[in-house]
């Protein structure tokens, strides 16, 4: 098999570090890797293919010879590499909201949309929210069999979401608060230690930015601006592992059993015995999304609830980029 | 003031010992506090009132004189004794889920439905899952303006509501996980440092206990037996303080000026700025509960999203037992 040259940008990240060994483990075919970053981290050394890797400044020369580019350092720095990177030649896969909602740039879930990825005018695809793929991945079946016309969502997301240095804040200040210690919060905006809150920026009409991308990618994974999304979203003092709970009102009526049916053969997903549940402990580390504890919901007559766990670095970032380079790079090989 | 003699029976219990500390706080005008637990607990000394009172074992002749009985020692125990505390005379509130749902004992939030607690041909008070409270509270004046047709909650409940082994567990286990080692759950079904689940015993077509009580103790409380409730109750590592996702569908429109005006003036109720939100961390140790992040539904018409937390051990137990007897106890004196 053909092996190719791929960057990494924004290596040194939660995300970027994932991306590395998920190539490793997924025996993604790479000639050689790119780390990139930021001019500060130029420099330091990764682990990667057994051996070690040096993390180059991101610059206009980075994406020479590049043929898969996968981004994952912030919607400014794909603003402006990610057309670099494309006119080099790489196929652009980009991580960051930056890209998303542009009508020239598929925004793809392999498991429910990947024949949008083979339009890419712009030789860019967008990964989805974290909180969106999981969501997307476990309603999908569901949709194809029955239609969806409204959704309402509470996650319980996981600090990783907010990258490697809210992971260490998180350890450090719950380390703190158990011996009674003041911890002075950096990273996040308040108290995260045995707290909850929503610590994303405030967008519109009350709802914050993470919302919105929940409401507006939704709507564009399925091409289908008629889905009435209602969100809250909340993080929780897990390190790593999105959980959402999920009402679903279908177009025509569902039972648990047709549900759980749907579910047990769906791609990506691992649907739980009906005396277990997902949990973001055991999703960590996981490429699949976990769905269970399915209802029949109480408040509308169409309506199913159910709870979504998965490793939001994964399948919520790293993996879904992964997969969409794998099936359309390596397919044809 | 006329002084009472009080009985907290589950004393060593965290509810129990929230009851005796607000007694204190909260100046209730008591002549001698009875501390009424198992018999292994017997003989433990517990502070009050400036000195120490002796833990005695709950029996038969517990309550001769005693003017107020608070329980909270688990459904059975309630089962066997109220009955034998409102037959000695005393008011009782219990709790427990032992009496909620039965129609000759009130089941009251005091600042919905007060007036409930008059009549108690048995003696008996019911004091509603602490869930239930909260979201009562917070939506009372929404109900009262504009009339609910449907709930959907997801909650973020906090460990304390499991009793004091369980804060004690989750602090040990979060210790041990931050060090890297296992720790053997013993209060919980599974991990529950830096994981999300549902600890409640399976009831009824996929719904735990805790979610059954939220639909049927709310239909309850407001007599409204057309409400419908979808709920989905979930524990998060929080030692104090639940937090609830919710979706309000009123009868008509309600704007969301006019929920933070009936919300600013409601009695029991923090309305938090718009730059601001509850939570769980901020409300432990607080009686009111506190609402934000009132947000225009995007899914149904006449809906409302609002984020609720309160301290589960006080207004969601012991705060609002003793709210009640001061209501019916004190007013008169």
């Amino acid at each position: 098999m053909r092996r190719l040259r791929v960057a990494v940008v924004g290596a040194t990240g939660a995300v970027g570090r994932q991306m590395l060994s998920l190539l490793e483990e997924r025996r993604f075919p790479v000639s050689d890797v790119v780390p990139l970053a930021s001019a500060q981290s130029a420099g330091k050394r990764l682990s990667f293919g057994g051996g070690e890797v040096e993390v180059r400044a991101l610059g206009p020369g980075s994406f020479e010879g590049v043929e898969l580019a996968l981004f994952s350092a912030g919607a400014s720095v794909s603003r402006e590499f990610c057309p670099v990177a494309a006119q080099a030649g790489a196929l652009v896969v980009d991580n960051s909201s930056a890209w998303r909602m542009d009508p020239q740039v598929p925004l793809v879930v392999p498991e429910a949309n990947l024949a949008a990825a083979r339009t890419r005018p712009k030789g860019i695809i967008a990964n989805p929210n974290c909180s969106t793929i999981q969501m997307i991945v476990a309603l999908d079946p569901i949709r194809r069999a029955a239609g969806i016309s409204r959704i309402f969502v509470s996650t319980y997301q996981a600090v990783s979401g907010k990258g490697a240095r809210a992971i260490d804040e998180l350890r450090v200040a719950s380390e703190r608060s158990l011996r009674g210690e003041e911890h002075a919060y950096q990273v996040f905006p308040g108290p995260m230690a045995f707290n909850v809150q929503a610590d994303w920026k405030p967008a519109e009409g009350g709802y914050n930015e993470e919302e919105l991308k929940m409401v507006n990618e939704t709507r564009k994974i399925w091409g289908d601006p008629s889905i009435r999304v209602s969100p809250t979203t909340m993080r929780v003092p897990v390190l790593n592992g999105h959980t959402e709970s999920i009402v679903v009102e279908t177009t025509r009526k569902v039972t648990v059993a047709e549900a759980r049916r749907l579910l047990s053969s769906a791609p990506g997903v691992v649907l739980c015995d009906e005396d277990r549940q997902p949990l973001p402990l055991a999703a960590s580390g996981r490429d699949e999304v976990f769905v269970g504890r399915i209802r029949e919901d109480l408040a509308v007559d169409n309506g199913l609830c159910l709870v979504v766990a998965a490793d939001n670095l994964r399948k919520g970032a790293a993996t879904n980029a992964i997969q969409i380079a794998e099936k359309l790079l390596l397919a044809a090989a």
